[in-house]
């Protein structure tokens, strides 16, 4: 293919064009890691004295040389719907080129299975490393922003209005909180450990044992015994974790892995959300970061538009219905799938890639989030009275009842446009009428209750509630839980 | 990128490497398209005056002369949310080396989603008439098929058991008639024509009325004239269909694509199915055709596996969740969406290559699909009187109620494994105890009600009346199209 | 089940609780519809002599007797997968006890799911009704708005930042003209005609022709002439549109339906996603309509939420998932899937009240929006010089070149946050510095020029347009439908 | 609503209809939990010192019989777009007319999605502990049957052909490996809590912290005293785990519980697809428990219809599309979103019943099912020679070279239909032809080598091995991590 007939170069997809992940997913590097798990495997079964250690190496050497060409392998995909048999035939003619003896131990009892979702797993878990490292750095840069902003008011707003007043440091906690969630759930599949492959022809290993006594020899702890070690040797030759069963249609890693993609993009898409919105015109409470040119349109020389956001919500809105893809797929027939398995390959990583990409655009959105503090404030006022409303109410139900408390309020802010203190001689006016509360009030108690700034509640304190308790790594996630 | 690092070269997916729709809808062409669109603008603008004829030449010769990078676009694209404006940029560069005046007229008055819509239109376009082509030779073949095997006896299974008899030329008009209703919704969307996009910063086409008449002397009637003409212009240079108003976030033609291919890959999807069942080692009534090689195992040397349909299946997997994800992008704030938008181009890309891919896997499959009669036959026989049970209670229920008669037919069933004469002998003995049809019946007559071949009911007429139905009624879609 | 044990009183989805399409396509009105499909069975059997026309009168009174328990046949239904099999036997237990003799004529020759889809056919039919009917109201709401709002000015936004100006006419065709697609697309399923299903056991009508004919003395022809007659007289008994084949697993009705209800309230999505934005506190310009109390918050006092848009857009997350959920049953194996065609009933039926209830809504919503013109211009006027860059920057491009001129006027931008006279002063005096456009403009005319009322394009002409265009152009769905 | 206006009844969703976790997830049951929030949170406010004893106690007893009317409240949702808003008027109401003066402290501080979500989490805790409970009864029955057939010879199918010989045993340890799985991952979420909810109107607490202290006296350490002392009081009485911050639209709980339960589903549907193939007239290795009528189909005396598994696989086609839909809602704008958090509800919901009712129907399907030595043993020898064939390539390829051996065997596949001993003739024949085998195998090798019994490879050790490291609970998950 040359350049000018490649089929993705990440045009249609910029939230993830030439971000790190999109290498380590790519079909070069997918070839790669099923060659890596093709070498390991040969390795781990000279471990066991099986292929002699000399195919191993040369199966390694070759392996990793690039020898097998990526297209010829996609087109030929077609004659067995996976691409491993051609890949096979190709590594095992190069083997041969170099050492004859060697090819025959290419792929030895194995399944194009086997190695395909070894490979997977190979590439998974490198994507899902790229993506923990770069929620931490989001992480990190929320906290800077949110002890920054700890005490900055702003409104808070529900169903598109203005509803009670919170700081921009509750906001970038809440924001923070779906990115340790997100890590969190990143971390267990990591560190529980992304397994390998190893069923052989229809999940029994038969062909691997076979191949360790071609005469049949061994007993059934001998069989034990091998499947045992091979597993764990095929594990350690690759950096993954044994597998329990094989899992040729026993799909647990992969539906973990949409479930958590499928999240981890959505909390992003959560934070893209709230930054269109405080971007707007009318709102103007943040400003993306970006150097001369970001965020330019191609006609209106004014425009500066949130283009990190947009490409994060851009993910967001195509993750989760791979995921149900995905997850759909978890009703695999038989002892391998016709169609199933085949169906997961390009939304697994697509999953990867999508959320990787928008991952790693988030990092830099947080780095470089311009905050606004004297917009926040404007804004909290534009409709003055309101966002103290239910404080008011509060105060005033007891001595009035909740009821009538709630209409002389909605009375006052009915009244006029005014500010904080607007609103409270008018409260002040109001309250003279009623026998239950004249008197109980001077205008400056009122001129307190009606100011924002003084009705944010418990948001500072959840801050720091939020900051310190996340800091020493979630330790709820790893203590033993005897009572289960 | 060298080829080690191509990001996709189908490995991924077979069922799409290689077949003509890749080509169709890769990067580089959907980059083409785009680039198509800027030139055809530039024409259309010259038909009306507003851009100098030899400028609209000189921007159509450089946008066809492949002189934008790509990559370089896509990467591009990040800074924007888009890849137009890197494009536009490039595109005017290189126009401006041949033409200096003329690369002021690149782009004039428009913006991005103008040309990456109308890019998007062509893509689109050009995919579903291959599709349609496809969808017609499938019909073809199973018209071949349907008339071949008009007659051959088979099981007809419901909730995966044997029910009554068919005949698999009813199985064929079946999966005939769902190729028919897809090529009737592929057709009424080129017929109806992709449209074109043109509206300018937030759809009112200003900034092309303002290059039309920069003094703004155009009259609001001058304005509607311009905004006609213009719009029927872009449509002609293009060959799509004029807009009724500018789309950007009324998605109409998006979601009629989503929907239209979700329903054509799940309609492949049906037919893939029946094959992976029809083909199981223990029914084995068709097989897949296959050169050498073909559906071969890494391990076992005596397997062919049914790929075609494997591969069909693993796109009706795929396509309907990313339906999904178009559907949803339907609801997009504003005049033109941050997100909603740049979360349709991968699916919708997605969408028609899986689906392109799917249905010219289809017209292979069905070219050279071998049907065992003898195996069908063989399996109709295997739990005798079973698929005939219902014709034998409904002739009994008159004279015993239909209650008596369901009882003794199932009683007779459970009694023996044997054939329909060995059915007809016990259904023999047991009515002769039975007042109501004691010499009602002779052997014969029994034997004749349990032969599943007297008992395919309409089966052979609604072949004939689908083949023979749709055959002349849709003349539009077999017609040659030499306009396309 | 007494009230308080009640599953789904409408408790989890207020879009369409106690709106006309719930009633519709409640479980009771489900169970009735499968018994009229029974009813119209038994008579278009009777019209053809293979029922006595007293037993199909019986059938059809008993049947309309409500004489079901419909909490019984839905727990029953467990036994068989679908609760026909318990629904006859319930029905024809009821129809023996008025007369024995019609209880042998009682689903005579059919199958669970002829019955079973002929009634979910009925069922939606009557609510694509409800929702054509409101969509027609809609749509009339938005032009009275378009009319009344031709000409007012606002503010249009991408990617969330003000970009060039529209009129709220513009906005308000729009809206309408993605409901005019919607209805169009409910009437093409409504008059192209939802089917009867008529298939028998596996697709073969056998089962109607042994009854018959029980002696199978049909010919050919006969067996023709005998299934079409059937299929027509169902078709007239029921209100339907004839079959052209049975679709047990051709499920392309269910498909188009999927497709339609996902596009239809995607559709009333976005209008629901745009009135939440202008309804956004800092941006005001449109209210809800709302007797007392609507829109109320438990907490604030002050608050009126924006209820309506909420619900709407609430169906708009919820419908395209389960368009994909439908559409991925389209691959049904067999001649009567196991699963497939049992994961559609909930779906479908949820897609029609969603979208109902939402079109409902939206009746309701459009028919009382207040738009308010005042905050329109005043938002418009935020950014003084923004919204008409693109024009200014059009207007100096063939004296400055276009980068110069895009340079200029982002310069000017940046300058100030004063409106449309000061940004004009800032130009006057920059552009006397520049030797290609010094004196060439007064001030006067660059007041004009930065005038947002001067700068709205086509959106005038594209109002009358889409006004103009589509009233006249579709009587067929506005025309009074007596017959239905 | 009489029981004819019934909305839901169960008609469509046969999966769970009158399982126990229908009733526990119902509209009234939903209700009932809101209504325990409102209570628990009267009693948390009276604990520390805010509400009087007596109070709470009024409103515990007046939320706990049943006063409130659900379609009532289901209606009246329409106005404010949730229940809670009619459901605290008419709970307010009912208390005041026992206690008026404990009705000044219902919902006190509060907001509709906190007792709306803390609602949800207690319904999903409970329809949880059922499908634990269910999961674990499927999971015994399973371990049963694994033990039972732990050496019962089968064909292995993959890709629908058979591929090599497995056990049952190995089956059934899969499908259960699936099943400990799905348990694990429910655990998780009821052991690790799910969280009530408590935010006040935009998160910050502010209404509470109002009413504990109205003069506002409270210091900063006094509102995080009172806000942490309220959530474990609140957690406490309802028996929720503490939140970590307002999760109004931070949704991790939502989407743990979409991706468990769709994970869990199609876990299940896996199960259900290979009872279904293994269920075919054809294969008829398994068969389905089921009294007299079970599986009975309306049309087919004959028929048994696999209709447990058919039910099962119905949900795990609808749930994962659900899943996608909740998991798009976790990006969600603002302190509370305008629709994506009432797009929850129902998918909700769906998840749960749909999930619940079919493990409840997989307890029913793993105990009763009945397995058939017989015909495995049969099927595996359908096709002489094909099972074994990787195994005789892998002993000849030492000798011969895989390539010659794979060719050889293949042939001799193909020159016969015959069994494993003919089988062992027809290359007893070839393999003396050949120079390197000639004389290496006598009859009685071959024979044993093409005995499909000999060629089980691991499965028996397989099926031991996951029985013996499963039982006793789960360690991995528990212990900790140091190296995170």
């Amino acid at each position: 293919m040359t350049g000018e007939e490649q089929i993705d170069a990440g045009l249609l997809s910029p939230v993830r064009a030439a971000t790190p992940v999109e290498r380590v997913v790519s079909d070069a590097a997918w070839l790669r890691a099923i060659l890596e798990a093709e070498a390991a495997l040969a390795r781990a079964q000279a471990g066991l004295g099986v292929v002699p250690r000399s195919a191993a190496e040369a199966i390694t050497r070759v392996a990793t040389s690039g020898c097998v060409d990526l297209r010829a392998v996609a087109v030929a995909a077609r004659e067995n719907a996976n691409p491993v048999v051609a890949l096979v035939r190709e590594l095992t003619r190069c083997v041969a080129e170099r050492d004859p003896n060697a090819a025959e131990y290419v792929h030895q009892g194995s399944t194009s299975q086997d190695v395909f979702d070894t490979g997977a797993m190979l590439v998974s878990q490198r994507a899902l490393r790229l993506i923990r490292a770069d929620l931490s750095s989001a992480i990190r840069g929320l906290e800077t922003l949110a002890h920054e902003h700890r005490d900055t008011l702003m409104a808070g707003r529900t169903l598109a209005m203005q509803a009670v007043p919170i700081t921009f440091g509750l906001k970038a906690v809440g924001w923070r909180h779906l990115l340790v969630d997100a890590r969190e759930r990143v971390s267990r599949l990591l560190d529980g450990g992304l397994p390998v492959s190893l069923g052989g022809a229809a999940g029994t290993l038969a062909g691997y044992l076979e191949y360790a006594a071609p005469e049949g020899e061994l007993s059934g702890k001998g069989r034990a015994r091998h499947t045992n070690r091979l597993v764990r040797a095929f594990a350690r030759e690759t950096g993954l974790a044994p597998q329990t069963l094989p899992w040729h249609s026993l799909r647990t890693p992969i539906a973990d892995l949409a479930s958590v993609l499928g999240f981890t993009a959505g909390a992003l898409g959560k934070i893209a959300v709230d930054v269109l919105t405080l971007s707007r015109t009318e709102i103007g409470e943040v400003v993306e970061p970006g150097p001369a040119g970001r965020g330019a349109s191609s006609a209106m020389p004014h425009k500066r538009n949130p283009v990190l956001a947009t490409l994060i919500r851009s993910a967001a809105l195509q993750v989760p219905a791979l995921t149900a893809g995905l997850l759909q797929c978890v009703a695999a027939e038989d002892e391998r799938s016709g169609g199933a398995w085949h169906a997961e390959w390009q939304p697994l990583r697509e999953c990867l890639r999508l959320t990787g990409g928008s991952t790693h655009t988030l990092v830099e959105l947080v780095a470089g989030l311009r905050v606004r503090p004297d917009r926040m404030v404007r804004n909290v006022a534009v409709e003055a009275g309101a966002v103290t409303s239910e404080r008011v109410a509060a105060v005033l139900a007891p001595l009035l009842g909740r009821a009538r408390a709630r209409a002389l309020v909605a009375d006052c802010a009915g009244r006029t446009a005014g500010g904080g203190p607007e609103q409270a001689e008018l409260l002040f006016a109001a309250l003279a009428h009623e026998p239950a509360t004249a008197g109980k009030f001077s205008l400056d108690d009122l001129v307190g209750l009606c100011d924002p700034a003084g009705y944010t509640g418990a948001a500072v304190h959840l801050v720091d509630h939020a900051l310190g308790q996340h800091r020493p790594a979630t330790p709820k996630e790893t203590v033993p839980d005897p009572a289960r």
